[in-house]
């Protein structure tokens, strides 16, 4: 009887076509990222429970994959919390345990430590077209370094992994968590009400101006501070970058000099690698980036063909300093790989040559045949063949095959064809 | 406060050096084996815990990760299984993935299907030095190909995958189940201890052959049985290859005609690889490998400096029959990669140079230099600096940085020095 074969619910298998594609992909950004000093490190899949849950997490901590503790009885007792039937979980991004690993390894690690994280992480979402349950995170981080050093080399560095894959028309996009905090206090938004404007103004593309206007006034807030704070961003969209940091000034008289000096140190980079590369750049205004533990610039990566950004990222400040004990300095970019992946589906061609070895052949003979073929093909495959040719060859292209040479027998001698094009 | 920062217990973080002696390994082996045609799949982490618990892992199965139920209730009723609570599963292996990945996708496959799989596995083991609960299993397979074909290519696949890696002083051991079901047979063991027949003698190398006697002693099987069949297998230990076949049927008689043919033409393979490469097989009677599917030719591959071995495998004609609904032939060869790692603990050159960038300098200059850098060198990292050279190169140097160009800021004009080994 036949078994559904089918992967576990929103998750799915990936054939060679697949993968090859992704290798691509994969190798192209990480042998970017580590001309730029990047190191790939790896942490497990499984964190304790309550790391996991932390809080730092936002929403995708209702979305974790838990595990049972081992050892446990066959069966449950009454009112248990089924909390305490667990110990450990699947991570569901690969900041939380960038984290602990720091705190764990700092001391054997360089100042600042760049570090590289690709694979895969774990959420239980809704199953839905094109979002998988398991699903592959690429990082970048520097961690250590104070200066927006930080903010202007991982933009740079992933700006030439992104034209490594062959993704050239994209804009970067540049706002500051530092300057949303100003412009809220000098529009008279109640600092309690904070989170709920950055979300709001996050929806800004979805629901237009008008939309994010009326959330603002069904939480209850002031009209004028509304207004005011939504004119101020207005303002500010669109402004080239030599009068930036006289607007930013002028808009919100509150923001601190180190705010505005940061980004015209990270623009001015921006500006000199625009120079050098197809590349566009805007300080956005409406920019604020999911994560609650931003502290400083924030920043996105978008392409015209792609609804959602490339790329995102941005500073935290204070996240290590929860495992840690003392606060450091990180900043870091997350590419999206799935979407890059989805985006370039093409077929990477194999170029194989098939050894086509009649069914009288012993399989020593068939395999020195192949091995000979190897020391100047790249890949050579034996493929087992009875009768005649035109059905084995149109499987042989099908699969991706360029060539194939012919072993028979004849008479007992070992006859092998030329190399011929299929 | 400084939390604990360890992972989880039994599992490790792998930092910038151990991940690039592993890249280096994976590298060289998955390269050799894609010029055989296997081409890389990959499936969940994640699998419904009926299936991983299906009967074909063995001990493995007690061993499972289990993931609970998403919308649980918060607390557990009285008397109710756990069993019930748990829908999901980290594999234990990468085999039994494999099985499912064909029943859903042979349709698209070729035939044979060469498959190459790199991954974790996670098995809630207890914890002792050099063995983790998460680790990386290598495995070739190849489906669909009924002859000794996939034997012969599965075991010269592997020897060239481990002498890319460096290992070449191996030993390539190989049996046959149907051997050792006929023997046992002809030895007058009943059937039915066969399996727990095969697990002691796979303990020879631990207990050798007085242990291996008493233990078959101690589950009362008859006296004669146990001295027929360990004479037979004794006598049968380093017969030469040419000698092979009438030894088997000698001490054998009930063997099937196809056994020995087969185990001819896997040692004529074998015999003709060893006279290109260094490499030497023998035909071992005291082989079982652990796993209960293998239904032919079973093989591993040792190496001097290993205890256990450096990769095994054979053939399993009927355990994709479990979801397939039909028998195909497969037959697989896995490389015990973490055994390799250790083995191989050098630290791989990064051969990296670093700009050294005075404080004063604009982030748009350091980064500007080290882009120019990067055209001619592999890894460019920009390092801030204050004060003396003496110092920060000694950190350079132990990060494996071999060279260093000074940036520094004279008078307001950029001085770009000389690049300078370390």
């Amino acid at each position: 009887m036949k078994a559904d074969n089918s992967p576990a619910r929103g998750m799915r298998d990936l054939l060679p076509a697949d993968v090859a594609t992704r290798d691509h992909v994969l190798h192209a950004i990480t042998s970017t990222y580590r001309t730029f000093g990047y190191q790939r490190i790896e942490t497990p899949a499984l964190e304790d429970i309550n790391r996991l849950q932390g809080g730092q997490g936002g929403e995708n901590e209702k979305l974790i994959y838990q595990v049972l503790r081992r050892g446990l009885p066959e069966t449950t007792e009454a009112d248990a919390p089924i909390r305490d039937l667990v110990d450990l979980g699947l991570r569901f991004d690969l900041t939380v345990p960038l984290t602990r690993f720091y705190g764990n390894n700092h001391a054997t690690l360089p100042t600042p430590f760049r570090s590289l994280q690709v694979g895969p992480v774990w959420r239980a979402e809704r199953p839905q077209k094109g979002r998988y349950r398991q699903f592959y995170q690429c990082d970048i981080d520097m961690i250590g370094e104070p200066s927006v050093l930080a903010e202007a080399e991982l933009i740079e560095a992933t700006t030439a992994a992104l034209a490594a894959v062959g993704l050239h028309d994209i804009t970067v996009r540049l706002s500051d968590r530092r300057f949303l905090s100003a412009l809220a206090t000098d529009a008279g938004l109640p600092e309690e009400s904070w989170d709920r404007f950055f979300i709001t103004l996050d929806k800004l593309d979805k629901i237009g101006w008008d939309g994010v206007r009326a959330e603002l006034a069904d939480m209850g807030l002031p009209t004028t501070a509304i207004t005011a704070a939504l004119d101020k961003i207005s303002n500010l969209r669109e402004v080239p970058a030599e009068k930036l940091a006289d607007a930013l000034t002028t808009a919100v008289p509150s923001l601190a000099d180190t705010v505005v000096d940061d980004l015209a140190a990270t623009t001015a980079s921006l500006d000199r690698l625009a120079q050098q590369r197809s590349l566009r750049w805007e300080f956005d205004p409406t920019l604020v980036r999911g994560m609650g533990y931003y502290t400083g610039q924030i920043f996105e990566i978008t392409h015209p063909e792609m609804s959602s950004s490339v790329a995102g990222g941005g500073r935290y400040d204070k996240l290590i300093g929860h495992s840690l004990g003392k606060d450091v300095p990180a900043c870091g970019f997350s590419i999206g790989f799935e979407r890059i992946v989805g985006l370039l589906s093409d077929e990477i061609a194999r170029n194989a040559t098939a050894v086509l070895a009649e069914s009288d052949i012993s399989v020593a003979d068939a395999l020195a045949v192949a091995r000979d073929l190897r020391s100047q093909d790249r890949v050579v495959e034996v493929v087992r063949r009875s009768g005649k040719l035109g059905a084995p060859l149109k499987r042989l292209q099908t699969a991706g095959f360029a060539s194939f040479v012919s072993v028979s027998n004849e008479s007992g001698t070992l006859m092998i064809g030329d190399k011929r094009s299929i």
